[in-house]
């Protein structure tokens, strides 16, 4: 297809296409005159990809080359594919050792293996967890323990269904499903636990929601 | 105390002490003297919620005076101050209205009861919904299941957890509660999950956590 097609196929304005085409996001089209190029369907999901990560995930242009550069090149393990995503979308915690050490301990506690993680990801959780504390706001251990096993579960479910990676084409979507789930899925989550909270919080506080007797 | 010595018990800086002064965020010590002025431990708990919302929730200074607002002149609800809080911390979503209709589906096929919730909160989800679906990766429904329990038990355990309003002293505790979970929990269940995720694509993918033999 020409760029005009591909820009209404993949909803991208031809100037955004030409831009990641220099940038390099977007990988040349084939060259059939001197100022023309056929794309394919490649190119309208690697254009969703893009979009997916600089519009809608919000990551900047480096952390969406970095993420793209993994799905062009993908390490051996999916298990390091997952920490190159992580590391382009977080941004570098800086966590006092006893924080660190605090937050080791009650996750070990839990049962929680963290042999083989970041250190960047606990360091991440224990800026989150101190700073929750230093608001002065009494968070009960049980309400902490509840956010643990929802992390656990949602963790599995999403590690679970991870295409298995046995042919070239399902290695492709595994990439895309790591590289896209973790910075997609997250705005997800939040949202669907803000509206959690407003249908909890109704059902438990608010006497208006009983039907009105007239 | 002195401003001083209010600098040290907060751990925050004369000069912001000094701008959050002239901005109303804290109100204004008992005049001891033409340039002096006493403060107590509620400037303290003021400087440490006024902190926790701006600096590490990272909320504008508009949306700070929004929730400080509704802290001294609560709502009658505590749902509405989840709602308060939920505003000042929400970008406007825009969802189309088939996603919109979409999501609602969706939720109510799950046994959420919608009737009591901010148009505002179904759009935000119907989005992250919506750029989830248009990154062309394939999320099942089994996951999005998981989502939604996840949603829901946390949302149920936050609002079981908050303190009963009996006395004034738990209205204000409650407000906090309220306040800060909403915006400072949020981190701390992110930065979980992206761990989780990591000990779990170990546990499953990574030969290397298997001890080295020697």
């Amino acid at each position: 297809m020409r760029m005009s097609e591909l820009s209404r196929a993949a909803g991208v304005p031809v100037p955004t296409i030409k831009f990641y085409l220099r940038e390099g996001l977007l990988p040349a089209g084939e060259r059939t005159g001197a100022t023309q190029a056929e794309y394919d369907e490649e190119h309208v999901a690697r254009l969703r990809l893009i979009r997916a990560l600089g519009t809608h995930a919000g990551l900047s242009l480096a952390a969406t080359r970095e993420i793209l550069s993994a799905v062009d090149d993908p390490p051996e393990s999916t298990h390091d594919l997952l920490g190159i995503a992580h590391r382009a979308v977080s941004p570098p915690a800086d966590a006092a050792a006893e924080d660190q050490a605090a937050v080791r301990a009650l996750l070990e506690a839990d049962g929680w293996d963290l042999a083989a993680v970041d250190t960047a990801a606990i360091d991440a959780v224990a800026v989150a967890y101190r700073q929750l504390q230093e608001s002065g706001v009494a968070f009960p251990d049980a309400l902490i323990g509840t956010y643990l096993d929802a992390a656990r579960t949602i963790a599995q479910a999403e590690v679970a269904h991870v295409p298995s990676t046995s042919t070239s084409t399902s290695t492709a979507d595994a990439i895309a499903y790591v590289a896209v789930g973790v910075v997609l899925a997250e705005p997800l989550l939040v949202t669907l636990r803000r509206l959690a909270q407003q249908v909890e919080s109704s059902r438990r506080f608010d006497a208006r929601q009983a039907p009105a007797s007239d």
